[in-house]
C-alpha cells in the first residue's frame, strides 16, 4: 500500500512560496463559505513518527482561521475519562457545525499503538475498526466532513528524519525515547497502519496517503487536498439543499393492523393502598442500599423513562429518588437543546450528561426523542430518525460494555386514564404547570404514537439494555412496579 | 449562635401534611415565575451529620420542578479538577439563569471539614472565607440569588439521630465511621461552622439558621424560606427592570487631558529584515525548549492578546505557535458567547476553555473585551464592567495561585498605521474577510477606546500578571517583542 508513497515526490521551495499565497486565499474562502454551513469539518492527521503531522496542524493552524478552528490532541487518560466509555473524550472534542477540527490521530492512536506493541490482538483490533467505521458513518450521516491524512516516510527516511530533529537543538526536545522505540518497530506500526486504512477507508470518510519526505510536497498536498473537499462538499450541499426541505413533510405513520406491543400491556393491574405502602417501604428500602452498593463497587445505574403525557413519570421517578442519597443520582429532564447542543450529533446532548462512575443517572425523557416526537410531529427526517435506531443501540451498548446498566421503562396508561388525568391537572394548581395545549395536540396522535412506539420496542429492546412496559393506569402498581424492577437488576449486576 | 436552634421547635405531622400541598403548588408558581428571569438561584444546603441534608435536597427535589434543577453534590476530586483552580470545580456547575442549583454544602464542605481536623490553619481558613465572600458577591451582583441554609442539631440529638439511621436497615449504609468521627469532633465542627457562618453571613448572600431536630419543622421551614425569598426576589425583579433599561444608555468617556498610557509606547522601534529572521529563529527556539519543559512541570501558561484592529495579533500568535509542538497549546478566540455563555456570568466561558496543567493557552481578545468593547459600545452596564477590573483580578489571581503564568499584551499601533493596514487588507484576496464595516466603525472611536485601555492597565495590570504594551508599527519588532517577553516570564518561571 504505501509503495505509492516513496516515490520521492518533491516541489521546489520557490514553487512553494508562490502557491502558497493564493493557496491560503482560496483555503479561507472555503472555511468561511463552510461556517455558513451545518456541516463540522473533522480532519485527522496521522502517521510515522517524523513524518511532521504536527508541522501539518502547524501548517493548517497558520493558513485557516484559528476562530473556527480546533486543534485536539488526545493526551494523557483523565480520570474524569476512564470512568465513562470509551468515546466519551472523542464525542467531548467533536467539532461544531461550520468548524473545523483537527485531530491529532483522533480515534486511531491507541489501536494503531497498541497492536504495534502487541497488547491488542487481531480480534480486538478488529473490534475497534468496526467501531471506528460505524463512528465515522454516524458522525458523516449527520452532516460531517472527514479527512484523514496519513503521512507516510519510508524506514531509511524515518531514521534521517529522527536523526536531523535530535541534533537540531530547538527541536531536539521533540524527539523521545518513545519515538525511537516506534521507530524500531517500524515494521509493525506500517503493517498495523494498512490494517488500519483497509478497514476504514470508507467513501464516505477517505484516507489520503501523502508521501512526507520532501515537506513542500507534504504540506501543499495536504492543503489542496483539504481546499478540493471542502469546495465538493460545499457545491453538493448547495445543490442538495433544495431536495431536503421536500423531504422534511412526513407522511404519517402507515399500518395494515393498529394492534401493538402496547396492547399486550394489562392496565387492570392494580395494587391495594395498604400493600402499596408496604411494598413501597419494602423496595425503597431495598434500592437505597443497592445504590450504595452500586457506588461502592463503581457500577453506573442508567433509567430512561419514556411514556404517554400524564403516564405517571414524574411520580416513579420521585419514588426512586426518595430511596436514594441526593449524592448519587441526578435526574436530567430533556429539555429543547441549547444552540450548542443543536451544533452536534442529537446524541451529543446524551453523551455530555454522562455521569462519573458509580452513579444513577435518570432520564425523564431520553435519546428515544428522536424516535418518538421528532418522527410523528416531523422535526427529524426519515432517513434521520430511520438511523437512530441502530446508533441509540450502539450508544447503549457502549456505556453497558463499560459496565453501565441500563433500564428503559415506558409508562403505559390508557387513552380514558389520560383524559382522566389531564383533566384532573387542570384541576389541581400545583399540577396545572404539567399541562399544556401540546399535550392535548399530542393526544390525538396517539395511534401514530402507539405505532412509533411498537417500532421503538421491536428495534431497541436489547438484551443488554431491555424496555419495560408498564401498566400504568394504577399509579400504585406502576410506581412499585418500577422500583421493583430496578431492585432485580441491580441486584442481578451486582452479584 | 446555635443556642437558637436548640429550641425544639416542632411541627405536628398532620399540620405538616396540611400545609403541604398548598406550599407546594406556591413553590411550583414561584419556580415558573423564576424560570422566565435571568436570575440563577443557589441553594446551599449545609450543617451537622445526620441533621437530614440529603433528605432536605431530597424534598426540595420533590417540591420543585425537577426540570429547572440540578443537585450538585461535590465528590472526590478528579484529577480534571486538581490540574485546574479551585473554584474550576464550582464554576462548571453552576446554574444557568432561570434555574436552580442545589448544592450539597458546596464550596463551604472544604474548608469547614479541614479546619476541624486541623488541617487548615486560621490563616487559610480566613483566606477561604473572604475568597467565598467575594464569589458569592460576584455572583449575586451578576443577579443570581443566593440561599444558605444550615440544619442544626444539638450534640446529643445528633448521637440520637446516628443511632437510629443505624438501627434501621434501610438507612444503615448512609451512615459510615466518617460520620462517627465527625461526631466526635462536635465541638470543633460547630465552632468552625460558627465562624464560617459569621463570615460569610453577608446581606446579599444570607444564612438561615435552621432547627433539624423535628423533620417536619425542618423541611417546612426550608420551604418557607425559599418561597419567601423567591417572592421577594421576583418583586424586586419587577420593579427594578425600567430602570434598567434607562441605565444602559451610556455616556462617552470623559477625560480633561486625552494623554494615555499609551502615549509613551514608543512606535518607532523597528527592526531591520535580517535581525527579524535571526531572532525569529533564536527565540522560537528557545520557546520551543521552554513549553516542553513547561509541560513537564505542569506549569501553565495563558496568553493574552488585546490590541488595535489591525494591531497585528493574529501574526503574532502565529509565530508563538510555530514555535510550539500542536499538542502543547490551544488558541482561544473569543466569538460572540452561546446561549449557554450567555446564561451564565461573563467569566464563565473563561473558566471552561482553562485548560490541564502545563498547557499553553492563547486567547486572542478575551476576558477584557468587557472593560473594552463591552464598556465602550455600551454592551455593558456601567457597573457591570466598573465591578469587572476587580472580578478579572481575583480570576487571574487564582490562575496564578494555581501555578500559572500570565502574560497580557496590548498590541499597540498608531492611527496612521491602522488605516495602512485596513486599505492593504481590503486588496489582499486572502485578508479581505479580516476587515469589516465594524473595524471601520470601532476606529471613528479611537479616543474612548484609548482612555479605556488607560483605565484597564492602570486597573489590572498587577505583578501576577502584568500587562505588556508591545510596539506594533513594526511587525518585526513586534512579534520577536512578543516571543522575547513570553521566553523571560518562562524562563523564570521554571527557575
Amino acid at each position: 500500500m504505501f509503495e505509492t508513497a516513496e516515490l520521492n515526490r518533491q516541489i521546489d521551495r520557490k514553487d512553494y512560496k508562490k502557491q502558497l499565497p493564493e493557496l491560503r486565499a482560496e483555503l479561507l474562502q472555503a472555511q468561511f463559505a463552510l461556517s455558513k454551513t451545518n456541516t463540522p469539518v473533522i480532519i485527522i492527521v496521522s502517521g510515522i513518527d517524523g513524518a511532521g503531522r504536527g508541522d501539518v496542524v502547524n501548517a493548517l493552524n497558520e493558513w485557516l482561521d484559528t476562530r473556527g478552528l480546533e486543534t485536539i490532541a488526545i493526551d494523557s487518560l483523565t480520570d474524569e475519562e476512564s470512568e465513562r466509555p470509551y468515546y466519551w473524550r472523542f464525542w467531548r472534542s467533536l467539532p461544531a457545525r461550520g468548524r473545523i477540527g483537527v485531530f491529532f490521530g483522533g480515534w486511531y492512536v491507541e489501536p494503531i499503538v497498541k497492536t504495534a506493541y502487541q497488547k491488542m490482538d487481531t480480534v480486538q483490533f478488529n473490534e475497534a475498526m468496526t467501531h471506528i467505521r460505524r463512528f465515522e458513518t454516524m458522525l458523516v450521516e449527520d452532516g460531517a466532513l472527514i479527512l484523514k491524512f496519513w503521512l507516510h516516510l519510508s524506514q531509511k527516511e524515518q531514521h534521517k528524519r529522527l536523526k536531523k530533529l535530535e541534533t537540531n537543538p530547538h527541536t531536539k526536545r521533540s524527539v523521545s525515547k518513545r519515538d525511537w522505540k516506534h521507530a524500531d518497530l517500524y515494521e509493525q506500526f506500517v503493517k498495523t497502519a494498512e490494517q488500519a486504512i483497509r478497514h476504514t477507508d470508507s467513501g464516505n470518510a477517505p484516507w489520503l496517503l501523502v508521501e512526507a519526505t520532501d515537506w513542500c510536497y507534504r504540506n501543499l498536498t495536504v492543503a489542496h487536498t483539504v481546499l478540493e473537499t471542502l469546495r465538493k462538499h460545499l457545491d453538493a450541499q448547495s445543490k442538495s439543499n433544495t431536495e431536503q426541505v421536500a423531504a422534511t413533510q412526513f407522511p404519517p405513520i402507515q399500518s395494515s393492523d393498529s394492534k401493538t406491543i402496547l396492547d399486550t400491556v394489562d392496565l387492570s393491574q392494580k395494587l391495594r393502598s395498604k400493600d402499596y405502602r408496604k411494598e413501597l417501604e419494602t423496595y425503597q428500602g431495598k434500592l437505597h442500599r443497592l445504590a450504595w452498593a452500586a457506588y461502592e463497587k463503581k457500577c453506573s445505574t442508567i433509567i430512561v423513562f419514556e411514556g404517554w403525557d400524564a403516564g405517571g413519570k414524574g411520580g416513579a421517578i420521585r419514588r426512586i429518588t426518595q430511596a436514594m442519597d441526593a449524592r448519587l443520582y441526578r435526574v436530567i429532564s430533556s429539555a429543547a437543546p441549547t444552540d450548542e447542543e443543536r451544533a452536534h450529533h442529537y446524541l451529543w446532548r446524551f453523551w455530555r450528561h454522562i455521569a462519573r462512575a458509580g452513579r444513577v443517572t435518570i432520564y425523564d425523557r431520553s435519546w428515544y426523542g428522536r424516535v418518538l416526537v421528532e418522527r410523528v410531529e416531523g422535526f427529524a427526517q426519515e432517513k434521520e430518525w430511520q438511523r437512530a435506531y441502530l446508533e441509540i443501540n450502539d450508544f447503549e451498548e457502549q456505556l453497558v460494555k463499560h459496565g453501565s446498566i441500563i433500564l428503559k421503562f415506558w409508562l403505559h396508561i390508557s387513552q380514558d386514564e389520560q383524559l382522566r388525568r389531564f383533566k384532573e391537572r387542570e384541576k389541581i394548581p400545583y399540577k396545572q404547570h404539567k399541562i399544556t395545549e401540546e399535550d392535548w395536540r399530542n393526544r390525538e396522535k396517539w395511534e401514530n404514537y402507539s405505532l412509533a412506539v411498537n417500532e421503538m420496542v421491536a428495534r431497541t429492546s436489547t438484551d443488554f439494555a431491555p424496555w419495560m412496559l408498564v401498566a400504568g393506569d394504577d399509579k400504585r402498581f406502576a410506581r412499585v412496579q418500577v422500583l421493583k424492577t430496578m431492585c432485580k437488576y441491580l441486584e442481578k449486576a451486582l452479584d
